[in-house]
């Protein structure tokens, strides 16, 4: 078997989404990339999860175009394959339809920062991209999805390696990270902090967001330069 | 055994409810029709799931008659005859009493469409049937259920073959398609737009309906002749 | 085993509760009645319910004095016995502290019949029993509990073999039926119509109550004289 | 091994809280103290559950201090060791994000008592703590988070021996007991009546708090003098 490595880690990631229960049917997919080569494995498009294998990932380059495997790709290749090419030190991504996020993508809302959750994970409101422009829908769809990604990112002058997930208006979140499993972990993490939001909302339509020295705080200990969270 | 295959395709498909934590001891039912013979499977009435098998699957006509079979039918059989006989290119309906989409039929609201989950099953809101007028529900209630889903649809210009799902108001919904099991997994989609509408307007009370020209590229990309999602 | 019978199905039927998600920790009890001996069979207070077997069930007489068995007995107890000494056609009753049910009854408000799920169990609102005055609380509190509820049946004139379910405002709901089988469920019934009628509420606040013609129509179909749902 | 009695504690107690649900990945602790030897077992930081074990938990002095264990622990550890050394009647202490009585910290309210599941616990109240000041966030920040527990608890007057639970303000909750698999136990149940009292106030937003007469009952019968509730 060809790209063992990614192949295997993007079927692990993937099988994780049904666990964490962030998907109904095949709504979702994951990638992981080996930039050495420049491609990554993705799941091919509405195969259910228990039909998964290692063998099944699709492998892809970063422009879109399969490189092996006989099934169709995921429908959302080529917003990955963009978002691979732009951002140049993730390794994995994922897609979900996960209930929350996608609630608050379909409101077109950024998600506030309400608590030390949350924080610990961004500085800042989980940013939504606004849907696109007619021209950008019929034209290249999911490539222009992926620009569409990175020009939130720009225009809110946020760093993709600091907030690892977005949400895409009218549509549905995008996570990423280091690796396949690691941008899973997001997309759980997104979730909870999504549904959490709007819990936080509707006990106190005037909740404030947090403040800022508690963001610092948070996000400092998990991932700053004296980060005392975890194992070293 | 005879009507093997229909019995068999009814079985599985009513398994699958509890398994998707649609329905609640028995409500629900599904049927799967046999378009040569004029005749479908369907759930008997008030068994609960864990006790059900093929052979005791209900062979009923297109006007609801048993054809074969020593239980009684579902309750609402005579709903799926009359959808049977109206509807030509449907082979499976469904039954529920799924928690959002019930509370939306009990609303008396169409769900409005959001996003593109909505999107990529149906271009426009879910419909609900308004409840049937008195004459019609102490006459012939389930015969005149189906004349209800029926008119909704003609009333609404809607053709059955693109939305295979509806909501009867006050009451339940009921979605069909292809066989059982594709009409079960319309119930799981409905289920999950459901939810996702109302957690929608709870975020953003002025979220906007999905902008045409998105509805337009994601049910194309999975329903158009360039359909390019999952396996040809 | 002496009263094998009505300890088993007060043990079977307790066990029903986590299964059907109606109890955390110990929140919930069931008994089942022998009346040709004026007898019944409840769970034993604080005991967890995998560690309950028959033996363990205490059985008590309609004036809620233990008969036979070493452990205390439900502390609402004394409840369950008013009612079977006042509603002479129960032989099960279930108290639990069920999520959205227990929410109506702190909210101190009926439950709209909003729907034909409410409706194939009763024909009116659900009741909600005021909380009880200073005086009935400092009392015998959980005998007097059982009067509230009788007392609130007859204000709103409801016969109990009709409604097989109440709030206690401030408290939690009980349900009864003819066996401790048939009261559990009653209770799943209760919760997920208590859920469904919040939801329709926040999809609608203007939904309107079931019309008068279907009310009539679900509950005969169930439960008239020409009753058609089930096996006969 | 060392301090077999309050690691196997300590892990069996952790243990419980993915299985009630009260956590996603690593988001919760549980510690449990030994008094005689002023010291107590905590989770280590960061580690998945099913990656424990009790060889695994970290010995930890009051004063926060590791004792035995070579991996970090948990990075709330000085918040336990806070409360271990102030209060000094318990010997378990859980942290979670939980959902519902996270989002109650997030809207800076306390829980009000609504009902009889409230109130078997509680007769006030669920405090939240006000977020820190800057300066506290900035120094030694979970030692002063115990304080900002204690603090709250003095300025509303408070008895912890009374009142097991907290949150803190933009933060989650924590909770305390005699040991840890009872402090484990006062966490799901916060985390049920934190989501109890949403669900009320969205049914009945003006649903009156529990009347004295009834707070005292339930509270008393389950922990007074003449408590009856489970067996002595």
């Amino acid at each position: 078997m060809n790209y063992k490595y990614i192949r295997e880690a993007a079927y692990e990631a993937n099988m994780q989404l049904p666990q964490l229960g962030l998907v109904l049917f095949t709504f979702g997919n994951v990638s992981e990339a080996d930039r050495s080569q420049g491609l990554f494995a993705i799941k091919p498009s509405g195969v259910a999860y228990n039909d998964l294998s290692p063998e099944k990932m699709v492998i892809v380059d970063f422009d879109g175009n399969t490189v092996e495997g006989s099934l169709n790709p995921s429908s959302d290749t080529k917003t990955h394959a963009v978002l691979y090419k732009q951002w140049e030190s993730i390794n994995g991504i994922v897609h979900t339809h996960s209930t929350y996020a996608t609630a608050w993508a379909q409101s077109q809302r950024d998600i506030p920062i309400f608590g030390t959750t949350h924080a610990d994970y961004n500085t800042v409101d989980i940013p939504c991209a606004p849907p696109m422009n007619d021209e950008m829908i019929k034209g290249n769809y999911e490539y222009e999805t992926g620009f569409q990604i990175i020009n939130c990112f720009k225009e809110k002058n946020l760093d993709y390696r600091e907030v690892e997930m977005v949400l895409v208006g009218n549509h549905a979140p995008f996570t990423w990270g280091k690796n396949a499993a690691k941008a899973v972990h997001n997309s759980a993490v997104l979730e909870q902090v999504a549904k959490m939001a709007l819990l936080t909302e509707q006990i106190n339509p005037q909740a404030p967001r947090l403040k800022q020295a508690l963001i610092n705080k948070h996000y400092e200990r998990k991932h700053g330069p004296d980060s005392y969270y975890g194992q070293s």
